[in-house]
């Protein structure tokens, strides 16, 4: 069996999720090759050999300069901020890497559009961290939806709200500059329920209609320095249109009060329903109109190991996936998607759609009113 | 203690509920008045006769311009099909009756208009139907926000939805005709939660942005003669703005499958958060931003004597309001009204409002972008 | 249609409860015979009178034996605490009236043979309160265990418990003492569960083995003047054994802090199950062995008119019940039960059979062991 | 660093648990020493290969005796059928290796005894899998109770029922032998829950009243040899008398059509309670009597930093772990306890105490009453 060489690049949140999730996914599933922690890059050189020895990477660096260039890294797994996306997935590319990329793609849609450019002329596969995609409760809910068994999709209402900066205390980070994150909860939140519009009902948004909004202005600066103006949307919502005529909306907040994980979605067919709420992550609720009427309710669907991607974790139902084994799954679509077997999903281009609706919903917000897009 | 002779028209849905309600609420609550069944129209005179029977009302009549003038009848109250109301209103207020009618007030905003100049010439009093304002889970909601127990208010996200008409074998009946309803789903459920969005958040809606859609655009007809069009809105939603910056989503459906009573909301403070759901009616969830980060969540709340109108049902909290226990709060709520002990609310001013917003999002619809509107 | 002249007897929790839904039935069912409030009675004159206006009743004495005693009472409503239960029912039967009377029937077993045996000896007919049973959603389980959808029934899980005596600052009532109440929680509130296990389960528990604690043990008394020892039960459990194999268990308590309204049973059959929350009275949930294992679990079914009992609320599913409302279909019960249109359920026979097994829990408890009981 | 060398006996639903969860730990946590995956058993030469390379294991032995005498082996992680536990935790013991195994200990509280002389003699270390007590909201309940947060414990409900083996059809494995299990269902979950009350309580069971069935008493075998009886419970239930008064039950089956991993407890004190689902398994809901009467509620508190052992996993609350995850922790537990860092929790010891109280819960179902234990 090959192996894939990895190299990481930022191991906070990620980085250390991507880590977990690199050592289990061998585990776990039968994977085509075996990835292999080979390189870590941090801020530093005491920060990244202290984090590689955490994270069981056998080299450090602590300028990821090197780590795009070096010979024994194939595939480049950058966890750094979205300001740093771009500048690293260049370079990456520019050495031949291949690159596993974290959401959001880019800070705009014109850094992603160049992304996608480098990418294809240098002919280095790409993935993108959308990992909620890969929750079998979800793959569960797209493959009900594909199979017709709640008819045809009339409607699309999602939110992912949290309320990690709900408190107006809590000071400044690169989340909160439009220069280090760009879009605010739009871009850090709202661009996994974009993603999980368009994939659940395997339709493109065509139309949206914004608004955007700031509600706590000023934040203190983490250095005690005094504060400072926040330069994104606290939250956001959009009515929007897809192609085919199917209508919903979308909505996401970072200071959404009591959400911790408020990625949600009710997707409504002409025969049925499902609905989800990534709080209760192993539970899809699902309603047919079938039977007689005195039968009919939503139906709690607990993941098992008859849906996607479950029986490799356990062999008994409704015992419980939790997030990092989203990212496991992610980690196997890398490995197979790299090794050939299955298409990555979604690749830059496609991550790139997430910026386009973001700009979209952006532009409607300022100017007012509905604005069009071309089709994914 | 003085009576009040009601006259009822109407003996549907919503007529039964009213009767139901009349001979309860003096037993439930100590009124200042005892409304007395007096005299009930329908259609016909033995249908009218077996339904007075039925329903407890002393006369029937098959003719509602009987009920409307005869002299026994102090509140005329009008539980006919919309396109009813306004002629019936009218001619109750000529005759000098209070109103007490049933939502939505008109087949538009101008009909509605013209049902307030008439009840303000006369000097009658009038009440529209707004029953899930009075459901005490909601008016704990109310209660909540009033207070400041979520801080400020910075979101509202509402619907009705409901599937009665998913079915595409059930054939027209009023609610599916411009003429006889109005608007659609936005009408017949989307009314409750435009009006709930402004009594949760005691703000005015100033802008729309909405989107209609009607699924199934053509049904039998309940005779058997054939196929017609349906037209107006099988589910529709809006973007809102609230007066004070306040932003917001409005969405209904009458196609929404697997939704029987889909009234739901949450709104969002800087301090906290609640969320309700009318298919769970006696429970409202409370989280609020205080004690120990590792002991704060969504707290159930079970309606109890401790909240607004339930001690009057149960002594003992949690042991469950049902639908028609709103309509008699409502009565209560017509009752002391009219002897002057508390305002009537929504009257026909305040309920204009929703025939106001209702245009204004249709108008929004068709002409593709926010629609401003005047202070309620 | 001839009429059933009520004479109510206490106005406590239940005597209102009563009263609203003896006024309500009428305009809710098609009944075989009108229920007229004719007489009420209470401790004293003055609160009788004031009792009457509020309840609708005609007339009103401070002396119970009047009630009973008089021409136009056809039916005497007995709501007052347990311990003049026996008494009560005795004095009415003796005058030939039917009694309706709430629960438990008795202090204990021997009383209420002997009422059973006045009762049988006058030939009245009798109805005891058991209102749970009569909520739409448990009539739901019931059919669907009775039709088998379940497969075979193997286990019952049922439980009862409140909080109503949690706060230990509380001070004793009626419910705390031996020769006031009866049995504690088990009598209280156990009596609907045990109730509720034979009426889902169509099973006589034929083998108890209980345990009963009193944890709060001295109380302040109400008047002031110091505590005293509390009587009986604070919580109660049993395992039992059903005739034809069937083994569950049962649960009961008055101080289970959090719990408002805790009546919750779990049925598992050998193809199926069904659990109900009464903190939810309006859900049935079902799980059936049948279809896709990857599309299975449980549903959630509302309420609605295709169950029993709902259509003459609302026409419209998931509307809601309340607690009163079980009461108007209690209503409904007695008023066709003595038409003779339909057996009262439970009547005086079938109803001691909750105080032989209070008393057989208790039995078990004291001599510390499995206790047989003969079948109902 | 060190490193502690593993040697793995089986790899079935639990093998693979263990295999990720040792490849995972040292990622998520900061070990004191390095699990090392060094051998592995299985039942023949070639599967044990294969297992090893998908497991990561570095050598594979067709013969278990093997692996207990491999000088570079550690740690025997046993995770063989129950029957097998014994025979082989001797054989490691001998061979003076450490012991790490899954529950239930033993076959019978006898042979539990005699492997716990056997490990104190040789001085070896223990730890047996009750993995669900690691769960970050399982650790928080019990944080919650020492602390006193819902008073004094006065009652505990808990039960741990699963439907593997509802069907009929489903053929015999070891499960439903009594010399290859041991109890039945009793055995395999019930000691799932009777460690949870004793671990939750903190205190221990002194007397057990039980009863136990086997409902489907004929399966087929899997080799279709025809049909064998079925040798243990089905089912089974016990009220249980804690040290200090408190009371309680259990329930256990693996016929429960429906659940799926339903571990479930509510501990009721006396100023509160909490309440626990294991297919919501990062849910704690928590009642407490605070704050004013008309805003008490269960609170959902979704694990999170603030928790035992979450932060770990994810910085960001309500993210969800899963149930590998809490095999992470067991080793972060076996790791740290081997190290001297902190107690084994459960050894075999404590963990004998589950087998005794299996016992007592089968000879109570025999003798027909209580049954008197020693304390733990
Ligand atoms: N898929 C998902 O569910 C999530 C995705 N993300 C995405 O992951 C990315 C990282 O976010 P977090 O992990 O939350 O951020 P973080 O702030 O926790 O971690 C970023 C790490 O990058 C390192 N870093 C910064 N500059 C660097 C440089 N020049 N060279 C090397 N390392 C550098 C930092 O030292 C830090 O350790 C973002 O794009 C974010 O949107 C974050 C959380 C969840
Ligand atoms: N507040 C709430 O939650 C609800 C309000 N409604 C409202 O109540 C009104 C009535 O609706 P439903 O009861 O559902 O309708 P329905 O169709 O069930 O009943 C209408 C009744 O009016 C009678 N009617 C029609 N024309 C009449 C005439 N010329 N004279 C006398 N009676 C006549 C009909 O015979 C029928 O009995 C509508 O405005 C509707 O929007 C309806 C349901 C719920
Ligand atoms: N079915 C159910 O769900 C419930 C049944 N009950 C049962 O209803 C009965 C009454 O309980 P509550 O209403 O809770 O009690 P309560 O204490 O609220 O009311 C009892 C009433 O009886 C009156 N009363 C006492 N002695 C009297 C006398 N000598 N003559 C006339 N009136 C007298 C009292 O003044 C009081 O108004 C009890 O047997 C109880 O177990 C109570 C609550 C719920
Ligand atoms: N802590 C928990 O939540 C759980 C614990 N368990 C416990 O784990 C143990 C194993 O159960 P499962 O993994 O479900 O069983 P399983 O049947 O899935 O796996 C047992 C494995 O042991 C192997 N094996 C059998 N005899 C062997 C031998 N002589 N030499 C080497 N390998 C041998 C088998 O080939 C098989 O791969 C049991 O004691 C069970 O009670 C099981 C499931 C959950």
């Amino acid at each position: 069996m090959t192996s894939l060489h990895i190299g990481l690049i930022g191991t906070g949140y990620m980085g250390k999720a991507h880590a977990i999730a690199l050592h289990a996914a061998p585990r776990v599933f039968d994977l085509p090759a075996t990835p292999v922690c080979e390189l870590l890059a941090e801020v530093d050189e005491t920060f990244a050999v202290r984090k590689a020895s955490e994270l069981g990477f056998a080299r450090a660096t602590g300028n990821w300069h090197e780590l795009v260039a070096d010979s024994r890294v194939d595939v480049v797994d950058i966890c750094a901020p979205n300001f740093l996306h771009k500048e690293m997935a260049l370079a990456a590319i520019a050495a031949g890497k291949h690159v596993y990329l974290e959401k959001p793609m880019a800070l705009n849609d014109a850094d992603a559009a160049e992304m996608i450019a480098a990418a294809e002329r240098a002919g280095v596969k790409t993935l993108v961290g959308f990992n909620y995609v890969r929750n079998p409760a979800t793959q569960l809910a797209r493959e009900i939806i594909t199979n017709g068994e709640i008819g045809e999709v009339i409607h699309f209402r999602g939110r992912h709200n949290e309320d990690y900066l709900a408190d107006p205390a809590k000071p400044h980070d690169w989340h909160t500059f439009r220069e280090t994150a760009g879009a605010g909860a739009l871009g850090d939140l709202g661009s996994h329920i974009l993603h999980m519009a368009e994939y659940l009902t395997g339709r493109a948004i065509k139309r949206v209609c914004g608004q955007l909004q700031t509600v706590i202005t000023e934040r203190f600066l983490a250095d005690g320095s005094g504060t400072r103006p926040v330069e994104n949307d606290d939250h956001a919502q959009a009515l929007v249109h897809f192609d085919g005529g199917l209508i919903g909306s979308i909505e996401t907040s970072r200071i959404a009060s009591g959400r911790k994980m408020g990625l949600a979605y009710t997707v409504t067919g002409t025969k049925g329903a499902i609905t989800f709420d990534q709080e209760r992550m192993s539970e899809l609720k699902l309603y047919q109109q079938e039977g007689p009427s005195g039968r009919r309710g939503f139906r709690t669907l607990l993941a098992g190991p008859d849906h996607p991607d479950y029986a490799a974790f356990c062999p008994a139902p409704g015992h419980g996936l939790g997030y990092n084994d989203q990212k496991i799954i992610e980690i196997r679509d890398l490995i197979e998607g790299l090794a050939g077997c299955r298409p990555l999903i979604p690749d830059f281009r496609q991550a790139r759609r997430i910026n386009t609706l973001i700009e979209a919903i952006e532009h409607s917000h300022r100017e007012g009113g509905w604005v069009e897009l071309g089709t994914a």
